[in-house]
């Protein structure tokens, strides 16, 4: 059996991350609920330095969420390069409502049906990720 | 400015979420640490009805999440058509180390460099997915 080479995890800087973090629109929320951690994909966007996800009044995150720690996780897999690359914002979440003044919310577009009118807003803690190269032939 | 139409989410049946889940070789793993919850991309695996995650000795999934509760995220994203799916796993991590006995773990290639002789074993107590189709033009 040969052993395919394999790469070393490099730490990306904090201006990487923000960078990997402002590229996509889809991203992973994490929390702890009372039938533990749950991780799910959902809609974003990134404004005074905040992770602003996009949710719906019903929304486990919305009830389970508010005003504690959450994890929010970007990610890039290319799995015939064996390459990725992946940023982890941990923070703390808050709710916001239509009606609540504060800074303008980023233009955030949802890919399901059905109204979206609340955020949940992601102020970071801290910031890190990491990149995986891809494999040297 | 025009509103593109959306399809509406459907729930996978655990027979699917299984189907999709032994389709990937990446996932995501979250856990409650002392810094709040923690999602990262790891390299898996499935057996004996539960994910296998290959990593190394010194990894914090290890010091933090041995008999704790634990999700396990796979999803697939197309950008372009709006389409998604994602499985979410959740149950208890249960660390394996080299010289355990039990069940044969599952062939995982690991991507990075470096030993990964642990296994964390997610035993499943709920597996639930969720589908977004296509948006028809």
């Amino acid at each position: 059996m040969s052993t395919p080479a394999r790469a070393e995890l490099h730490t990306l800087s904090p201006a990487e991350c923000w960078a990997l973090l402002a590229s996509r629109e889809i991203g992973r929320v994490a929390w702890s609920g009372p039938a533990g951690p749950t991780v799910l994909p959902v809609n974003y966007g990134i404004a005074e330095d905040a992770v602003w996800i996009r949710t719906s009044a019903y929304a486990a995150l919305v009830r389970e969420a508010d005003e504690s720690p959450v994890a929010f996780e970007v990610d890039d897999v290319d799995p015939a390069a064996h390459a990725a690359w992946s940023v982890l914002v941990r923070g703390t979440a808050h709710v916001r409502f239509p009606d609540d003044r504060g800074p303008t919310p980023p233009e955030v577009e949802t890919w399901p049906a059905g109204p979206r009118p609340l955020w949940v807003v992601v102020v970071p803690s801290e910031i890190t990720g990491r990149r995986l190269p891809p494999v040297e032939d």
